[in-house]
C-alpha cells in the first residue's frame, strides 16, 4: 500500500501501482470523466501511469493550466494522426501546446497544402476523436527509436533523437500514429469535442534560417463545442475592438514613418482622453499625499552608471547621445527613478519628513526591435504614471496598503472589476541572487503579504519571481473579453537607495537608508489606453470620452442655435462639436454612431423655437426632448467620478 | 546755404558748415544742453562736426540708444585719461561702449592694480569731467599716427593702426589724452556727472589666448547722479531677485551634475507653479479653438532631413541616437513643428477645415556649450508653449490678430504691462535670401503690420530681421526692474508647408499649400518662470503661488484644528501646508515670510474655540480674525484670473 496526499491535505491509502485515473474513479465517476492528467510530486504525468510510492497527487482538469496544456499537446498528436492519414509520407517536426492551442511543424514533401484543406483535416480529427483512441506511453531504447524513424524516413525526428540520452526516450501512440514524445497526454482522443485549425505559417527547422522551412499549422481544441463557439466569438470581437483599428477610426493616435516606428503621435481626441486620465490620477494622487515633479527625458551617462542601468542595459538600448563639443554622453531615460533619487538628494531629510512621494507622468524611451512593435502596447516611447515613495522600513506596509487603495480606486473608476494580485517573492533556496539584508526582505515580503491580505485581494504568490532588488505585487486584470493584462505594479526597492546613497536622519540622530517603492497604477498611458479601448470597445466612460456630445442641426438654418447651444455646454466644461455638413439628418446620426459619441443632440425647427434639444444616446437610442439645463444636469451627474 | 531736414520732416536753412550743436542751439538752449551727438544721413557724428551739404539730421540725447553709446564711449576715453594720469606709462588696447556702460582693456606694465583703486580713479575722472574738456577730432595720416604711438610706446595702438587704411584714421583728444579713435564723441567731459567702475576681468589682446592678457576695466557713467543711484539699486535688487537664488530658496527647481548640466529638475513647488501656468494657458487656448496634441521627444533622421533641420543644425546639435540593431538614427527634437506637420498629414484637409491649431507643451532639447548655461534662462532642455496654426493665406491676418489677443491676455494675467512689438520683415534689397513668393510675403507682411496696428501695439519695425522662411513679430517685455526680455513670438512660415508638402483642397477643388504660423506666448516655460521669478521677486500672483497658505499652530495642542482647517481649504482647491515644528510662533512667522507664502494662518486657543483663523498677509501684516468661510471666499475672489 502507498499513501496518496491530495491538495486539500487528505491522505488516502491505495495499492502500489495505482493510476491517477483510478484515484479519481475512487473519488467520483464524474471527476474521472474530467481528469486529463495529474501532477505527481510536482511533475505532470499521464493519468494512466502507475504510481509506485507515497506521493502528492493533484488531478488536473480543463480548469488547470497544466490540464489545458496536456489537452492541447495531445490535440497536436491528434492532428498529426489526421495529417498522416490524409497526406501519407508527411514528416513531422515538433508539435507543442502554446498559450492557447497548439501547433505542429510538418513537411508535406511534394504534396500541396493550404488552409483550404483545414475543413477536411478537422473532420478527420473529429472522426479519430470519436474513436476514443487511447494514448499509450512506451519507453524505448535510443537504438529502437532510431530504427523506427529511419524506417519511417522522418529525418526531423531522427535529428531530435540524436540529442536525447539513451534511457530517457519515450514513444506515445494513439490509433495508427506513433510519435517521439516525452508526454504526458490525456487518456484518449475522445476528450476532444471541438476543433478549429486557425492558420499556417512558415517555420525553419529548429528556427535556423539555413535549414528547411516547414509548414506550421496552428489549431485549437476544446472539450465542449460551446467553448469553441465562445472562443471564436471573442476572437471576432477582439478584431473589432483592436485598438489600432479603433485608434484610427476614432482619431485617437497615429504613427508616422518619418517620425519613427513605435513613437505614437497623440491626435487631439486621443490627447484629450489621455489628459483626462492624467488629471484623474493626479487629483487622486494629490489627495493621497503625492507631490508632482518634472524631470528631463535624458540623463548623463554618470546617472546610469550610478543607477546600474548603464551596465545592465547600455548595449541593448538606444545608444548614447553625444554633445558635439565636450564629448559628454547622455541617454534617453528608460526609467524615471534615477532622476527622482537625485531630487530626493536635493535636501537633507529627517525621519519626520518621510514618506516622500514623488509622482511624474514621465515619458521614457526603450529600444524595441522594429518587428516587435505593436500599436500602443509595444512602443519605443511611452509615458509612465510613475511615482517613487521614499519611506522608513517601518512604513513599507502602510504605504503599500495606500498604494493598493489607489490602484483599486483607479480600476473601479475605469470599469475593471476582475483582477488578481500576483505577489512575487524571492526564491528562498537561492538568496544570493538578490540584494538587501534578510531582515529587510523579511520585512518587505511580510508587509506586502499582510497588506494584500488586509485589503482582501485575491492573490497568487510566485516564489523566485521577485526582482533582484526587492519583492513586488502586480495586478492581473481581466478585460471584457476575459483576456488578462498586467496593469498596476508596486515594487519594493533596496538597490537604488544604496546606489544613490540616499539617507535620512533617524530619531536616533544617525543616518539611515530609506526604502523606495516604485508604483504605476496604469503602468504606461499608451498601453493602458490600448487596453481601455479594447475593454470598452471604444465606448469610453462619459467622463473620459473625447467628445461628449455632437450637435446635429437638421439644416443650415439652425446653425446659430447649434452654436449657442455648443457655447453654453462648453461653458459648463462639457465637450463636443457640431456637424455642420450639408447632409441628411439620418446620415449625420449614422456617422455620429460610428464615432461612438455618447450624446447626439438634434436641433431643428421645434427645438430652436422651444429652446430644447432632441437627445439621442449612443447605443441606446432616442431619449426624447430635454431643455438645455436638464441635459446639462444629467451630464454633470453622469460624469461625477 | 544748405537744407537740414529734421526727424519731424521740417526743413531748415543754415549756412554751410553748421554743426549739429549749432542747429540745436538754434532750436532751444535747453535742447542744446542735452545734445550728445547727431545722426547725420544715417551716421552718428560729433555734434561739433561741420555739415557741408543738404542733410537729414537727428539730434541724439541720452534718450537715444546711439546717444547713450556715444556717452559711454567718451567715458571710456575719460577713464583712460584718468588712468594715464594716475598710472603713467599705461598702454591702451580697445575701449568700446557696451550694452550698459563701457570698458577699456589696459596694460599696466609692472604697476600694481586692483579694484581697490577704483575710488581713486573715479575721483580723478570726476575731476577731469568737471573741467569740461572738449573732445577734439583730428584726421591724421597713417605715418603720423604710427609716429605718435611709437613715441608713446603703445604697441597695442600700433597693432590696430597697422590694419587701417591711410586716409581713414582719426585721433580724438580731450585734456592731455589723445587716442586713436573713429569717434564720435560727446561735446565735452562735463556731460558726465556720475561714475562707477564695476569690475575687472582678464582679456587677451585681440581675444587671442597666445597673446598678452590685459586688464579689462568695466565702468558705467550717467548724466545725472540720481540715475547712477537708481542703476545700482536695480543691480542690488536684481541680485536679490536672481531666479537661481530664489529658485533654490523657494525650492522651485534644482540642477544635478549627475543628471547633467542645463537639465532642470522641477521640484514639487516649481512643478505646481509650472503646471498652473500650463493649465492657465491651456484653458485660454481651448477657448481660442486650439487642439492639444502630444508628440515624442525624438524623431527619425528622415523627419529632420525633410524639415531641413538636419542639414542646418545637425553637426552643432546633440548627436544622433542610434538603435543597437537596425542602425536607425534618431534625434532629440529641437522643435515641435516637424511632428505637428506629420499630424496635419494624418488626414486630408479641406479649406473649410482651416485653420487647424495644434498646441503642445513640447519639451525640446538643444545643445548649448556648458559655459553658456545659466539657470533656467539658458538650458539644454526646455518646454515650449508651442502651437502651430495651419491656415489659408486669406486667414493669416485674422489668425495673427487672435494670437496677439492671446499673448496680451497672458501678459496681463501675469502682470507684464510694459511691452513693445518688434516686427521683423524681409530685407527688400535682398529678396533672394528668403523663400516664398513675393505675393505671399506681401500678404504676410501687410497682415502682420495691419494686425499690430489694429491691435494698437507700440511697434518697432526691423527690415532684414525676418527669418528666411517668413516675417515675425516678437514682444519685448520690460520687467519690474526695467530690463527687457523677449517673450511671445509669432512667426509666419512658408517653408515647412512646402518641405512637408502640406495640402488642403480649396473651394476650387484644387490642392493648395496652407500657411503655418508658429507661436509661443511664454516662449519656454523655463525661461518664462525665470523672468517671472525676477519680475515679481518670488512673490507670485496668488493664483500661481505654489503654496497659498501656511497654517501656524501656536502649539501642538492645535494641530488637529490645523489639520481640519487644512483639509477644508484643500477641498476648495486652496493649496498650502502646516508648520508642525516645535518652534515659537514668531519664528514660524519669520520663516513663512522668507518662503514668501501669501497667507499665514495662525491658530491658537481663541481661534480653535471660535472656529476662526488669525490671518497675516505676506508683505502686508496682520489682517485680523476671519472665519474659515470668509477666508475661503476672499481667496476664491482673489484668485479669479
Amino acid at each position: 500500500m502507498i499513501s496518496i496526499t491530495l491538495p486539500d491535505g487528505s491522505v488516502r491509502q491505495y495499492d502500489k501501482g495505482i493510476t491517477s485515473m483510478q484515484i479519481a474513479q475512487s473519488i467520483s465517476e464524474g471527476l474521472a470523466r474530467n481528469v486529463l492528467a495529474a501532477e505527481v510530486n510536482g511533475q505532470v504525468w499521464d493519468a494512466s501511469r502507475p504510481i509506485e510510492e507515497d506521493s502528492n497527487v493533484k488531478l488536473l482538469t480543463w480548469n488547470d493550466d497544466a490540464g489545458k496544456a496536456t489537452f492541447w499537446h495531445s490535440s497536436a498528436h491528434l492532428m498529426a494522426e489526421a495529417l498522416e492519414a490524409l497526406y501519407p509520407g508527411t514528416k513531422f517536426g515538433i508539435g507543442p501546446a502554446i498559450e492557447t492551442g497548439f501547433y505542429y511543424d510538418v513537411d508535406f514533401g511534394d504534396q500541396e497544402f493550404s488552409s483550404d484543406h483545414f475543413k477536411q483535416i478537422e473532420d478527420k480529427m473529429l472522426e479519430l476523436a470519436k474513436a476514443k483512441e487511447e494514448f499509450i506511453r512506451k519507453p524505448v531504447s535510443k537504438a529502437d527509436a532510431i530504427e523506427y524513424f529511419t524506417e519511417k524516413g522522418d529525418e526531423y525526428k531522427l535529428d531530435l533523437i540524436k540529442d536525447l540520452p539513451d534511457g530517457a526516450i519515450t514513444f506515445y501512440s494513439q490509433g495508427s500514429f506513433t510519435d517521439l514524445c516525452r508526454g504526458p497526454h490525456i487518456p484518449n482522443t475522445g476528450f476532444v469535442k471541438a476543433i478549429k485549425l486557425m492558420n499556417t505559417a512558415g517555420a525553419y527547422w529548429r528556427g535556423d534560417e539555413t535549414r528547411k522551412q516547414l509548414t506550421r499549422i496552428y489549431g485549437v481544441t476544446f472539450p465542449k463545442s460551446s467553448e469553441l463557439t465562445e472562443y471564436l466569438r471573442v476572437i471576432e470581437e477582439a478584431k473589432k475592438r483592436d485598438h489600432r483599428k479603433l485608434g484610427k477610426e476614432l482619431e485617437l493616435f497615429a504613427f508616422s514613418e518619418k517620425v519613427g516606428m513605435g513613437l505614437p503621435l497623440w491626435l487631439p481626441k486621443g490627447t484629450a482622453l489621455r489628459e483626462r486620465l492624467v488629471n484623474f490620477l493626479q487629483r487622486a494622487q494629490v489627495k493621497a499625499g503625492y507631490e508632482q515633479v518634472i524631470t528631463p527625458h535624458i540623463g548623463h551617462k554618470n546617472l546610469y552608471v550610478t543607477s546600474g542601468h548603464y551596465e545592465k542595459y547600455g548595449k541593448d538600448s538606444f545608444q548614447p547621445i553625444k554633445t558635439p563639443q565636450e564629448g559628454e554622453e547622455f541617454f534617453l531615460k528608460p526609467m524615471n527613478c534615477p532622476h527622482h533619487c537625485e531630487i530626493y538628494k536635493t535636501k537633507p531629510r529627517s525621519y519626520k519628513d518621510l514618506p516622500v512621494r514623488y509622482a511624474e507622468f514621465g515619458t521614457v524611451y526603450r529600444y524595441e526591435q522594429s518587428g516587435e512593435l505593436h500599436g500602443l502596447t509595444r512602443v519605443r516611447g511611452f509615458t509612465q504614471d510613475d511615482a517613487h515613495l521614499f519611506c522608513r522600513p517601518d512604513q513599507v506596509k502602510e504605504e503599500f496598503m495606500k498604494v493598493i487603495d489607489l490602484v483599486l480606486y483607479v480600476f473601479s473608476a475605469l470599469g475593471f472589476e476582475d483582477y488578481t494580485a500576483q505577489i512575487s517573492l524571492r526564491d528562498p533556496e537561492n538568496k544570493s541572487k538578490y540584494i538587501g539584508s534578510d531582515e529587510n526582505w523579511a520585512l518587505a515580503e511580510s508587509a506586502i503579504m499582510e497588506a494584500a491580505e488586509e485589503k482582501g485581494l485575491k492573490t497568487v504568490v510566485e516564489l523566485g519571481e521577485a526582482a533582484f532588488y526587492g519583492p513586488k505585487l502586480d495586478f492581473m486584470v481581466k478585460d471584457a473579453l476575459g483576456r488578462k493584462w498586467q496593469l498596476g505594479t508596486i515594487q519594493v526597492d533596496y538597490n537604488l537607495p544604496e546606489r544613490f546613497e540616499l539617507e535620512y536622519t533617524g530619531s536616533d540622530n544617525l543616518k539611515h537608508r530609506p526604502v523606495m517603492i516604485h508604483r504605476a497604477p496604469f503602468g504606461s498611458l499608451e498601453r493602458f489606453v490600448a487596453v481601455l479601448i479594447e475593454h470598452c470597445a471604444g465606448n469610453f466612460p462619459l467622463w473620459l470620452s473625447p467628445d461628449q456630445f455632437i450637435i446635429l442641426p437638421i439644416s443650415e438654418k439652425f446653425e446659430d442655435y447649434a452654436k449657442n447651444l455648443s457655447d453654453e455646454l462648453k461653458n459648463s466644461d462639457i465637450r463636443g462639436l457640431i456637424d455642420f455638413r450639408d447632409e441628411k439628418i439620418g446620415r449625420k446620426i449614422r456617422d455620429a454612431e460610428v464615432k461612438k459619441i455618447p450624446y447626439m443632440l438634434i436641433v431643428g425647427e421645434k427645438e430652436a423655437a422651444e429652446g430644447t434639444i432632441s437627445v439621442r444616446k449612443h447605443g441606446t437610442g432616442d431619449l426624447g426632448s430635454l431643455t438645455i439645463e436638464e441635459f446639462k444636469q444629467q451630464l454633470i451627474k453622469e460624469t461625477t467620478v
